[in-house]
């Protein structure tokens, strides 16, 4: 295989016709990229894959760059933005001609399904001083659009709001204990959830019809019960889950009741949005997801005791072990 | 040392009073920043420094944390930008008090000196997978603000432009190769190369003084050859650099030719601006370094013959072997 110099590895797969990006004054190709936000708020959010912590060597390198991308759009979503640009850093072990081919096709698939330009990035060979082999490490900041004012935050929360969930949780988490080894799953079952784990899909299109509508969102990336105390510490309230209305996956359905509990509850990983939402808004909050193609589930409601409590069927409180992901615990 | 989780180091470290900057309506602890630039366009770098690659294992997590942000801040400043607000995504192979206290200082004192707001970001443990020692990677976006349609860039060098760069070129390389044992300097000499190398200054105030007046513009991380090769191809437009004016740093000097050429032709991480503007400009170029306190020099001039030619003081040319980094050969 030739040689090929970094700057001909970012011409052959990163350079791609001129888009036609109303944000986008001078894109990739220069010190800085160069946007014009005349009339919009802009989101940004930046998020890092390390080989070995968010996915496992030797992950296929389509769904990785489809991964990468899709978890920046998700936060865009949460904001109920709509995504218009990214920059992608990447740091690779070595110039590997397949792997760049395939991430790159499988990042500019989803990217161009939102209309999302590569405006710019940094490409670089790690590591070659110390001269062990590196990691793969994967940095995408994504900028969407939003109308001045009308982002949704997690700090709108009120109490009294409904919970309200969309898609079905836990599939990402299954995918990942199934991979470790710790649970067997039938093909199919499992194939449903490799998906959901490699290529989740971000709730773009819902988050924008949840903008003026809902109170407060955020996207499930942390874990149901983490995310929802990221909401609750930001909006400064409490929340109560009905577990029986938490809508699992169908392959977790069939799992003993604890591993449902961690996977729908704490796995991360499922991309869905959790918001919030005034009861007398639940027409239009139903009408926002067909406009999206999206199902949700109103799963519980905001308190104004500061804690987090799910119940089951009879009201009762469930004790819980783990609360989500937290990388540093 | 209590165990401390994702969201108490991000808060202890990273949270800082709410700054008064007026792009951003909503800052760190959301899915995303918002950002708000009615009036100004929006210059956008991304840089990722990868432990092993970018910098020695076991560097002053203090410098880092200067350079890091630095690297950043030079790419705004050849975009003629004032720094705004920088993401920053960092991954750490364990959650090490001492480092990050040490990484934050470095960094804010950096990030304060320029006004720059940190406005989000993402924190990871790497690796947990694969049970792995991980690498310390850290990736910073930048964004500045730029009149309208005054960004300098790349491709606008035209032919007969003169060629400038600012301060004087080499230091960095010489540090970095008295490092790999490959060169020994006094005591003196070594301490202002390895302050080069580890806390470069970003030239944010010339970069603003040029708008206007320079034509093209390009900060020297790859090394000078290298980054007027990156003018000159977006340009369409070749170069004859005129060796002897090329500013050398002092403990430069006394080094063999061979060396002066190496570091100061095709040494990177000096971060000074290379620019061009026509002869008319020559006035205002000097007017213009005076009031960012900047030394500038006229090191050559641009040609329409597509190639970059070094000349010695007779004008016969040199030839080189190095022509800068390149991350992939």
């Amino acid at each position: 295989m030739p040689s090929l110099s970094e700057f001909d590895l970012i011409a052959r797969y990163f350079s791609r016709p001129a888009a036609d990006n109303a944000l986008i004054r001078q894109g990739i190709g220069d010190d800085c990229a160069i946007l014009s936000a005349r009339d919009v708020d802009l989101a940004v959010t930046t998020d890092l894959l390390v080989e070995g912590t968010h996915f496992f060597p030797n992950a296929d390198p389509h769904a990785l760059g489809h991964k990468a991308l899709a978890v920046n759009l998700s936060d865009l979503a949460a904001a109920g933005a709509t995504p218009a640009c990214f920059f992608l850093a990447l740091a690779l072990p070595r110039a590997d001609e397949a792997w760049l081919a395939s991430f790159s096709t499988g990042l500019f698939a989803l990217a161009d399904e939102f209309g999302c330009t590569l405006a710019g990035g940094d490409t670089t060979r790690a590591p070659n001083i110390a001269g062990t082999a590196g990691s793969i490490t994967i940095c995408i900041t994504a900028l969407g659009r939003v109308p001045p004012g009308q982002a949704l935050s997690r700090g709108a929360a009120v109490s009294g709001d409904d919970l309200w969930v969309s898609g079905e949780l836990g599939a990402a988490a299954l995918a990942l204990a199934m991979r470790r080894g710790e649970v067997e799953l039938a093909p199919a079952d499992a194939q449903v959830c490799a998906a959901r784990l490699d290529r989740p899909l971000p709730r773009v299109a819902l988050g924008q019809a949840l903008r003026g509508v809902a109170h407060a969102a955020i996207d499930v990336s942390d874990g149901l019960l983490a995310d929802l105390g990221h909401i609750a510490e930001r909006s400064g309230v409490g929340a109560t889950v009905h577990w029986d209305s938490v809508p699992r996956a169908a392959a977790l359905q069939s799992q003993p009741e604890a591993r449902q509990r961690a996977c729908a509850l704490a796995g991360g990983d499922d991309y869905e949005l959790l918001f919030t939402a005034p009861a007398s808004a639940r027409a239009r909050i139903e009408s926002a997801a067909r406009r999206a193609r999206a199902h949700v589930t109103r799963i519980g409601s905001l308190t104004s005791a500061r804690d987090l409590v799910v119940v089951d069927r009879g009201g009762e409180r469930i004790e819980l072990r783990q609360r989500g992901f937290d990388h540093f615990t």
